[in-house]
């Protein structure tokens, strides 16, 4: 059996667990002759190199991928552009390519998998989403004959964690400061607190599970920074825990896509989902529902799912066929806009009550109040009616919105949740 | 392309799933150019063949398995003997071999994965083990790197259907029924609530989890039969949920081996997994934790699981190459007896309490009585010990030993739980 050669692009917190785990050789590693030749890095040391000893650094990345003698590239660099450029000239080359790079596959994805089915070469990228869990490969071998009708998870480790210690009882920027002093959060969280992090995922996700191509623009996204403590209180009156959800759901070939912080029933599994931790939710005609769970980030869960790509590819090499595409050609998708309950959190100067409110507003539902902070638990509405609420609230005297945040319906069916009143709670039809 | 032919043994609950499935051809099932051309039954009707017109049905299964116009078994008749002959042949012949019979699997999986290497040819089972769930191509595509250190699991969704209703209010005797009603346990119950259903799948884990062959005889097997309203409210009152669980501990290439009824914390996500669902839990070195929930039986889902083996057999035939083994060369295996907290139902004559029998067996834990029901939360202690208390429980004058239950440690990377008191409870020392 010949070797088969790796070259990675990026040593660092991935990289470095590639190279990790490669080098403890369990047996069916050793079976598969994989050997990490060359690596670029931006910053060269003789004493980095010193820690590598097998391993040629270089801070030529376009060098590791011209190099004819390896056969499997490897991007755990990060950025977009430059990524971009490499792995296009390593698919040229004829090279496998694997990626935990889920900027470049949201952005690039589409024309990296035509590129790669050109030169007839593998593209993996099962780091890319949700790092330890195996939501790639489950997605392209579970669901043949299977279809998907929804989709719902925890895509990103960061708010989850904030969120979990905002439930505990901190504030969101002391949640913040636990993440960052963990090294779940960058000093710059924007990525990760505003969902930008959550909706490439999404996008990512919703091409393999639905087989459409979705953009940005398509996805309604909503960030966790105004979420207070008294968020959470309400939430928990009425039986729910804020989770930080993706979710996608169809009917036809429509797409409703969302990445917000809602409100999950304490009775269903991703409420339990907890701290870093990732999840995914699949509904299917087949199967009826799936859950993963697991670390959607880290060196060693995270290279773990670059070693089941480079799995994958090697036996691939080895069988002398070409590995199987991760990505189907997509199709274009329209937006769907499926009604959802929702939350509505206020404060107010003491005069105005929730009555007042929903009355002049026609707003049917719950409402919990304490101190100055009021929340409106609604029916389920389109998003043209809380578009035309959230300007409505904007203009009411006395009172100040703070956010709309959507309430998760189990059933991803695609089908309408059912406004349910609650005997044991406040109710009010206006 | 070619069209690829599938011969069926068996065309009841799963094997209609399968060519229920197969006739819907979604645009990746018909890339496969799958077709089943014959199909095996015990019982042949002129309207049973006519509800499938394009299956020729036959009463012999030999037949169906010596035909050289097809290229894939699915074996999905269920039984021991009868199978495996028909399988064997079947290797011998050059075809790929597909089977949802786990107890066939358990029984001669290392004999059969032997002769599908000797003849170039894949035998998969993933609708062996939790039908809907993907949890053996998991094990295969995604661990070569890393070390399994444990499994638990929710393997048995009949039991699992009981014990919900049993934590929610029913007797022993009710929830079974309401099973039957459901169409979730057969008439006679056995083989699920003795655990050995659970067992069989265990062993199929634990050779693809461990790469260790073990035998029913080194799993420690307990029922679900002897479980009370009792167990359940002196569980809930130390903050648990008994849930039928498999489990597998190693500790280098000692495996503990355990079927039995047992207490979970209900902070932990196996504790949310109810009704008919299965789920398990990987720990391990890289991924740290992972954990798959789905449906574990079912028409659909299961064979489901069969098509997802159909998909990976077809392309691997297309490429013409050999479709990976589901399996490796297993290791012998030795026990392992690790220590585990234990829950011990007592019922007593009203004179003897709690105190005096923790004095005189010398049991440190805690103590929750309830009418004549008395439940002893223990230390962690070794079999040997248990095996001890239980000889000299059933000598004890005023006391009858119901059972003894194992408390799942949410740690299972081999190492001892703990004992810890909770001040909130009634703590003891002996
Ligand atoms: N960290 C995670 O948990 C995680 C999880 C899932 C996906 N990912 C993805 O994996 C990728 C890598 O993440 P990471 O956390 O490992 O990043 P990182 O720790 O910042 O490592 C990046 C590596 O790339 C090298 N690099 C950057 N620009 C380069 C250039 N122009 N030329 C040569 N080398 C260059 C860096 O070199 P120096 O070391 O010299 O700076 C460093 O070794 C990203 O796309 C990320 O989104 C990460
Ligand atoms: N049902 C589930 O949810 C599930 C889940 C996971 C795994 N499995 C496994 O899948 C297998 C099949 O289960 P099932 O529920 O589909 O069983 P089933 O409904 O009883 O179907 C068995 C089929 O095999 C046929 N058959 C039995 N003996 C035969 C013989 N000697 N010659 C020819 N045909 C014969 C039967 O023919 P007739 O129809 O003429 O009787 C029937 O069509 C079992 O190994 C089971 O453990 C089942």
């Amino acid at each position: 059996m010949t070797t088969i050669n790796v070259g990675l692009l990026g040593l660092g917190t991935v990289g470095r667990g590639v190279a990790t785990i490669l080098a403890r050789q369990t047996p069916q590693l050793a079976s598969l002759h994989l050997k990490i030749t060359r690596a670029a890095v931006r910053t060269l040391t003789p004493k980095r190199q010193a820690q590598f000893p097998a391993i040629a650094l270089t801070t030529d990345a376009l060098a590791v991928v011209n190099d004819p003698d390896i056969q499997i590239i490897v991007e755990v660099m990060g950025g977009i552009d430059l990524p971009f450029a490499l792995l296009k000239q390593a698919l040229k080359n004829g090279k496998q390519v694997i990626t935990a790079n889920k900027d470049l596959i949201a952005t690039h994805g589409q024309a990296l998998t035509a590129l790669a089915a050109k030169h007839h070469v593998g593209l993996n990228y099962e780091a890319a989403v949700m790092g330890g869990i195996p939501i790639l490969r489950t997605l392209n071998t579970n669901f043949a004959g299977d279809a998907i009708t929804g989709l719902a998870g925890i895509a990103n480790g960061t708010s989850n964690f904030i969120l979990t210690q905002m439930a505990a009882g901190c504030s969101y920027a002391e949640a913040l400061a636990q993440a960052q002093a963990k090294g779940f959060a960058e000093s710059d969280p924007t990525n990760d607190v505003e969902g930008l992090d959550a909706a490439y995922k999404l996008l990512i996700l919703t091409r393999l599970a639905f087989d459409l191509n979705a953009k940005l623009a398509n996805i309604h996204r909503q960030g966790i920074t105004t979420l207070r403590r008294a968020d959470f209180a309400a939430a928990d009156f009425f039986g729910f825990t804020i989770k930080p959800l993706v979710s996608a759901r169809r009917l036809d070939n429509q797409l409703d896509l969302t990445v917000a912080p809602t409100l999950v029933p304490k009775s269903h599994p991703l409420s339990g989902v907890v701290n870093e931790f990732n999840a995914i939710v699949l509904a299917s005609t087949n199967t009826h529902e799936l859950m993963l769970t697991g670390p959607g980030a880290g060196s060693l869960p995270t290279a773990n799912a670059v070693i089941a790509d480079l799995q994958a590819t090697a036996l691939a090499l080895q069988d002398g066929h070409t590995p199987e595409l991760a990505g189907l050609a997509p199709q274009p998708s329209t937006a769907l806009d499926q009604p959802t309950r929702q939350l509505i959190a206020l404060s107010t100067n003491g005069l105005v009550t929730g009555l007042d409110v929903a009355t002049q507003l026609g707003i049917h539902g719950q409402i919990y109040a304490s101190g100055d902070q009021l929340h409106l638990l609604t029916q389920a509405v389109d998003r043209q009616t809380i578009a035309q609420w959230r300007d409505a609230l904007n203009h009411f005297v006395g009172i100040s919105l703070q956010h709309i945040l959507p309430i998760f319906s189990p059933d991803l069916q695609g089908t309408v949740t059912k406004f349910q009143t609650d005997e044991k709670k406040i109710s009010f039809t206006a």
